[in-house]
């Protein structure tokens, strides 16, 4: 851990720099998959999922006897757990929905805005060690709420051609109908092109490894939209000396375990709260299963000691993915957050319960981005298309306005459009 | 015009397909702009100005004093209207703010979110002979509403160092304290790069030309958000025998007359209408000034001839940036619309009213991006910040579905995190 003890304030944007990670250039293995799925579709699709998943099916929908089984598979407890989380994320992102308003911003003018689901998107779960179900609630609510037509998923099978029985438990529960068993790049190459069993979509959402981030880049060539860059995931926990040092610890190491390139910082304006913390990482690290991912991220995590005074500058200067706030004055200090993707405020609130089940959705802006993206919501999903209806009375009230801007920006037939329909209505 | 009467279902994807512009490759030229003002900032700033604005000058902020005068060399009329316009659209898109909603998911787990402005943001305005100072008020009054700390509005001046006093005085009755005389790639590098005059903003808005686009697509591997994926606007018009041929030729000119690419479309079920509307629009073309450039765009104009209970497919497939509906059931039709940017309904709702002045935005999603993408809205300008406060009675309701889940995700610190709060609250 790097430790900055009362730095001057013009140092903090370059101690708080994140790591610049080289990136490996992808784009011509990703294409090579896109070009591929596009001339032989289906075909190229097999070939790649056997080659990479070591699965030999041909066909990778999840069928519904698969889908029983997996009900079957997992504990009553997680089933309860996966159905109270559903509860509270269905819960808050119902509440995101916007009413129509009908705004009459002169007499005769009606203009409003309706929220649309997108007809059609794909929402992308990893595989591996850690199966990604509560990726499959978060995302897959707010695209059913939304009304999204069709809702696509994939995630990579196994060589036997099975997926955690988890992630399909939670596809069922959130009422995703179409489930391929299909990762990586060919995974996204198929989302955004299409093949004869996998349909193309508008959006794609979701986490990834490398190779999934880049095929996710190069997919927006198609036309496709997606939910956001990504990036390693980080938390900042700011805390004085009325937060728990154990509790910092834990919530330090959850952002940890991700993955050795995770941000851990912590902010405090207390030498001796540090001292503590230090002393419960090193225990907690002790018993952990992932130790040695969670060891290497804390080398490179941040510890900085400022004032109490400038916590709200430097959170807003790094602005942090996650943020939690355990000090005195929480609410006071929450308030004055600017930029941060999902903000956890006490000692009771780490960051694990916004991660699976408090309700808040979990997909957020890492690397900065929180600056200017907010995180997956129900918004992410829909279109808020405008409309306006004009009555006669109305084109009177509004006509010469818009005649004289248009004319003023030159654009004549645009004022003649108006000119028109007043000339309809002189009598 | 190209007309399809009546063509098979099979075949509107191909018809109503866009034409492939050829994308010329800009990447290099932007790159050398970017280096040269991340290297040289300010005087390379000053150099292209000079080369491609033909301006002499070092200093590119706008002064009180030009503001002033910008002031007396407008008519009151326009002013007026001007001021008509902002009035409108200050109050829809007021109306998009959302109220902060605390959401108790379980009890003692509060989860609420706060729209908070961006910080910095960049508005880019054209300029050339038709002065965009409509785009001034739809793009400033958002983001003046949404609590932009700082916006910085970019537009090319004369060789003079003039900029249009139109879209002075609507820069300042927005409220947009920083405008400077930049234009092209070099406004683009600078917005996102910096200079020592020029703050580096964390999003840019705006139309542009060619040039201004791929700046903009570019200035993303920077890190900074653009409004959304540009191309040529379009209009398309769904008319029954209940609309005036008359309007509906004067909308098509109004798209027509943008640019020689404009997309134009009329789909109707009667083929008397067609030629009502042929006819119209070649007495409304021959007095048009700028008749050479609606002409050119006409000849690639689309007219479908189709059977009205297939109006709302047609406009499914195209997913028009701008939809005009004139027919007998506008209502109803209004409410099919899945995939559009702005819908205007009635005879009596030109698209330039919203262009202008009705209070909807006219920055919306092109190519048939209305698929997945809205127009710039007051969401646009805001990031969606989510919160999350949980009391003791909270975490006691919440943490064994957040311990479930986690073990089962393989991820014990998540887990440990929530274990350890549990444990100091049993007594």
């Amino acid at each position: 851990m790097k430790t900055y003890k009362f730095p001057p304030q013009g140092d903090w944007i370059k101690i708080l720099q994140r790591p610049q990670v080289p990136q490996a250039d992808l784009d011509g293995l990703v294409k090579s998959f896109f070009d591929d799925i596009q001339n032989q579709g289906q075909q190229a699709l097999s070939t790649y999922i056997n080659r990479f998943q070591g699965f030999k099916g041909t066909q990778f929908l999840v069928t519904e006897d698969e889908l029983k089984s997996a009900e079957t598979e997992i504990s009553d407890e997680l089933k309860s757990a996966i159905n109270q989380a559903y509860q509270n994320i269905h819960l808050f992102h119902a509440s995101q929905s916007e009413k129509v308003q009908k705004i009459e911003t002169m007499p005769g003018v009606i203009c409003w805005r309706k929220s649309v689901g997108i007809e059609k998107v794909g929402l992308y779960i990893p595989g591996g060690t850690a199966p990604l179900f509560s990726t499959v609630l978060m995302l897959g609510i707010p695209a059913k709420l939304a009304g999204c037509k069709e809702v696509v998923l994939c995630s990579p099978c196994d060589s036997s051609g099975k997926i955690h029985p988890a992630i399909l438990y939670a596809a069922q529960l959130v009422g995703v109908e179409k489930i391929y068993k299909v990762g990586g790049i060919q995974a996204i190459a198929a989302l955004t092109l299409g093949t004869t069993e996998i349909p193309a979509v508008y959006k794609i959402f979701g986490p990834g490894n490398q190779y999934v981030t880049a095929a996710k880049q190069y997919a927006q060539k198609f036309k496709v939209a997606i939910d956001m860059p990504a990036g390693p995931s980080e938390v900042m926990v700011v805390a004085d000396e009325s937060a728990v040092p154990a509790f910092v610890a834990a919530d330090l190491l959850s952002q940890a375990e991700h993955g050795v390139d995770s941000q851990v910082v912590l902010v405090t304006n207390s030498e001796d709260f540090i001292q503590k913390v230090e002393l419960e990482l090193s225990k907690q690290l002790a018993v952990l299963p992932r130790q040695s991912i969670a060891s290497e991220a804390l080398e490179n995590a941040l510890i900085l000691l400022v004032e109490a005074v400038d916590f709200e500058k430097v959170i807003n200067v790094y602005a942090p993915e996650h943020l939690i706030i355990a000090t005195e004055n929480v609410s006071e200090l929450a308030e004055k957050v600017v930029n941060a993707g999902s903000v956890f405020i006490g000692n009771y609130t780490p960051e694990s319960a916004g991660d699976y089940a408090s309700g808040t959705n979990h997909t957020l802006p890492t690397d900065g981005y929180a600056r200017q993206y907010s995180g997956v919501s129900l918004d992410s999903f829909v279109r808020k298309i405008t409309f306006q209806q004009i009555s006669e009375e109305g084109i009177q009230n509004l006509g010469s306005t818009v005649e004289l801007m248009a004319e003023a920006e030159q654009l004549f037939a645009h004022k003649n459009a108006v000119t028109l329909r007043l000339k309809s209505l002189e009598k």
